[in-house]
């Protein structure tokens, strides 16, 4: 067979600019920040302005972009103009304590940085000790005429994109474990295009009110400096679906916009979540989609969103995943089905390694290739499947659950204790608002269970015998094991949380050590 | 910066494999073919024992193996194992007269050969010939011992497929072009995986009932010879859709495997819903989505179909473009915005290209990169653009709509005047069925445009004068020129069609000429 390749034939590399090749043309939703609105022309103008703005200021292909914003129409422009030039956009955590954002800084060689005002202080402290920064842009608004704003405006939009190697880095940032240093991690071109079209796919295919389509409004409640927002601003820019860019998370706000705007999807924690329930105070926020992640979704927490108009449904991911794997999909009236981590995207392969506590290992398109160092890299991908921490087990009907963490599941009396499951069991108590349950060493038993409990706000302090026995009533219906009992109950007043909002069990170890 | 990549970390090539990762786990839906239905496990285990099956008949990664079927779970089968055995799919165009066949065949050096029953006459004919293929398989029920069933039953399911480039070619089938010998096109597993998530993603996010989401039910009415049935097959298996194989087309076992399995996605050529619509006698269909290529869709036929309750829209595509391009959408009673060409899909880059008469010209990460000649392929993508041959236009609202063909359009009296255009006005007009204009030669005009007409079922012949009359209407209200009206109106009992059911203007011109 003689096949032949025209010698101008375009062979299409996968990279973040050929999202944004017909959406200008399509669609005739608009990009809300705060109280600006933009087209999506006026948008793709703006990448290009932007562009040629960083260009104008040394940036160059390979040169590393540093980003601290809140969730902002400028953010979005960053997630684009930054990679689609071939420099690499670091989205900064900015929760992280100014030690460790010094670190990522360092660690990733950034060679420019824009920064909200919020986060002058923070830089000119930081700043001198990173002379590798060449340059900084304020992400301030029009007033300022040395600002983003101004500095967009007095570009012309005629930066010209070339194509280059679509295995380019586009990305990077650092995971938020709670274990040691953050750990850098990266993701081409390549990846993202794949993960953004096979998350459209995905949540397109979702069962009606579950996912994201089109016509959708769409705002997002994991910072954009988290996993890439979990991928969807990729998505929806892509789609040309409305879109609204809250700043700064305040649960008061949202609610507003959600209203002003016709928000019918976002993703979150848990947490937030919580919060935006008890900020509501009962008013009806229907339709509202909810992808949860993060951490687990307790089913009264899920119950009570539904109460209020909210669909949940959980997602499944990490930093390491770019985040999507699974996303949960069940009738609208089986909200406990939805709080499993669901069924793997398109082209993701999920196994249990049964031989090794159950860890989840994964394919996908879109994964790290690994961290900065060989060492971690070559432990993520061990065997050749990445390794993900967590156990997982998958149901009759092909949903994955993940039963917890590979460090923090207790083994005790020789059987496996999720803690998850228990502090799901937990939150179900009158009472009770949040559950974090850790294993304690333990001569007898290896391990033993210990709860650390925030009360309900306004609710009287849980009685421990009655938590007990609404426990021992879950042994003997066989839901959980003997052993599972709680070995000491604690009140606290609130969890400690990483930056990202999620339960601190290093922290509640180290507390209960002290 | 420093990035590592694990020594182990997958890479995740992009093969045809990949599309069935997770799919038996998730879909309990059904493959039927006649009175067959398998689920998705039985499937996944059929292709994997035609891998082993062609294998242990010596076929190898590289070998090209045709098929020549009609639609049919084998078919499908065959979709699959062939190229997810490093294998290339021919797949005949049984249509095409037995010179044009043996042509086919010898030129992609096809090794191995998959047919139906009703070609084996064909096949003892052109095999002695055809030295290169080495082995055969009739594609036959259980009955036969030799058969495929019989042979797919008596092998083990543990093939084991390999990875490779996934730049690979996977499939090759010829164009149907009406001049001179069909070109060879060529689709590697990079393309068609891309093609298949995309296409998903597009169609999940069309409105409601305007697309293929998870829960359709899907039965192909473009033959699976003819452009992968416009790749659908592809994306279906991956959602874990239901799917009907309908064989041989005939309208009666069309719509009553409609109703038995609750068809409601569906495409197919203009004629064939002519067809349906002639055979279905006011039956109600809905709810039916018909995709639309392949020709232009008149709105009248598009407006008859409504009234029997089918929803039609029309995508974009062609051999070389694998072939998803574009597809309508509007307001569910907009029928004619839907009988535009519409929308590029994701990724799809549409460029008209005033300078050289309106031609569109396309980037995807799925069109072919050449033909069997290199002087085909530079021509097709001279200028790192692929030259579609079709004359384009932009509506407002930013979808396509397909003028005519760059070698259809006709000149005359200086103007260019749409043969498609007139067309469609001609079969709004009553009595008549259809309509074929082309452009005869003119001393004096250039060209002026002759008219074929058939005349509807139990119609009466329809009037010159008449028709003529109508035309004049549109020439004042500005829809055409007057040098629009056709010189020559000839009736005829039926028009001649290529292959694969479009109108064979060559023939018509040759007819003319005579």
């Amino acid at each position: 067979m003689l096949s032949t390749t025209g010698s101008e034939a375009y062979g299409y590399p996968l990279l973040i600019r050929h999202l944004l090749v017909n959406v200008a043309d399509q669609s005739d939703a608009e990009i809300v920040s705060g109280d600006l609105r933009f087209s999506y022309r006026d948008f793709v103008d703006r990448v290009t302005r932007l562009a040629g703005l960083l260009a104008a200021r040394g940036v160059r292909a390979g040169d590393t972009v540093a980003v601290m914003d809140w969730d902002s129409h400028r953010y979005l422009e960053c997630y684009f103009a930054i990679p689609m030039m071939g420099a690499i956009l670091q989205t900064v955590n900015v929760r992280l304590s100014p030690a460790q954002i010094d670190f990522t800084l360092r660690q990733s060689g950034a060679a420019f940085l824009l920064h909200h005002a919020d986060f002058t202080h923070l830089c000119d402290q930081l700043l001198p000790g990173l002379p590798q920064i060449g340059g900084v842009i304020v992400m301030e608004g029009a007033a300022d005429e040395d600002g983003y704003e101004a500095l967009i405006a007095a570009t012309s939009p005629d930066f010209a994109f070339a194509d280059f190697d679509e295995n380019a880095i586009a990305t990077t940032f650092h995971t938020t474990g709670t274990t040691g240093d953050p750990k850098q991690v990266f993701f081409s071109h390549r990846q993202l295009v794949l993960h953004a079209i096979t998350l459209a796919a995905t949540l397109a295919n979702q069962p009606d009110g579950q996912g994201l389509r089109r016509t959708n409004v769409y705002m997002p409640m994991t910072p954009m400096f988290h996993v890439h927002a979990w991928g969807m601003p990729y998505a929806a820019t892509m789609l040309g679906v409305k879109q609204v860019y809250p700043g700064r998370y305040d649960p008061a706000t949202l609610l507003a916009l959600k209203q002003r705007e016709d928000v019918d999807f976002s993703h979150c924690v848990p947490t937030i979540l919580r919060m935006l329930l008890d900020a509501a105070r009962g008013e009806r926020l229907a339709p509202w989609t909810f992808v949860i992640g993060g951490a687990p979704l307790p089913l009264a927490l899920a119950q009570e969103a539904a109460a209020a108009g909210i669909t949940t449904l959980v997602g499944y991911g990490m930093s390491e995943t770019g985040p999507i794997i699974t996303l949960a999909r069940s009738a609208p009236e089986d909200i406990a089905g939805r709080c499993r981590a669901g069924f793997p995207a398109l082209l993701v392969q999920a196994r249990i390694d049964t031989a090794h506590g159950g860890e989840l290992l994964l394919r996908a398109p879109w994964l790290t290739q690994g961290y900065a160092t060989q060492a971690d890299s070559d432990a993520l991908w061990a065997g050749g499947w990445m390794h993900t921490g967590d156990v997982g087990a998958v149901d009759p009907d092909g949903a994955l659950r993940i039963v917890d963490r590979l460090k923090d599941i207790i083994k005790t009396g020789g059987e496996w204790v999720s803690s998850v499951d228990l502090e799901d069991l937990l939150v179900a108590q009158p009472g009770i608002a949040e559950a974090a349950v850790i294993g304690i060493p333990d001569t007898k038993w290896g391990e033993r269970p210990a709860a650390f409990l925030v009360a309900s706000q306004g609710a009287q302090p849980p009685d421990p015998d009655q938590l007990c026995a609404a426990l021992e009533h879950h042994v003997t219906s066989g839901r959980i094991s003997r052993y599972a009992i709680p070995e000491r109950l604690l009140m606290v007043d609130a969890l400690p949380r990483t930056s990202v909002g999620k339960i601190d069990k290093k922290a509640l170890r180290l507390l209960l050590a002290e």
